[in-house]
């Protein structure tokens, strides 16, 4: 199965992501997503849940955008790892 | 004249943008870019400059992509700021 992840902004108003398994939170500041390629955080101001889908794994943010990232999990690596 | 500012980025690992007026610096780890919505810094490693044309405003760049960030002209705004 295909782990698509795609994000698409137009003039820092909207976003539209593909790939979205999650929002785990979000308020007028500040999105959590979790995607098929990492935990992204959206940041911005005056931030709207325009639409999210499980089914197709896909979101779209409103408002003025100012960050995107990434947030690697690191720890999580190290968590999975196992001693044989 | 309509001033265009998108940002397409496909599995973290390349990145289509419009609205470029121009690439300011880069190296693998981090592009600074001039839109015509702000400056945009994108983070990430083995970053690469795939193509940038000044006519169309078009850039495209290639690599793991870990955070995109729009700086803010704050201190701009308070230099343009005139006392009456």
């Amino acid at each position: 199965m295909k782990q698509e992840h795609t994000v698409k902004m137009d003039g820092r108003k909207t976003i539209e992501l593909t790939g979205v398994q999650q929002v785990e939170r979000f308020d007028s500041s500040e999105f959590l997503l979790q995607t098929v390629m990492g935990k992204l955080k959206v940041k911005g101001s005056g931030l709207k849940m325009k639409h999210f889908d499980t089914v197709n794994k896909k979101a779209a943010i409103e408002g003025r955008i100012s960050s995107f990232l990434y947030v690697e999990s690191s720890t999580g690596m190290s968590l999975f790892r196992r001693s044989k």
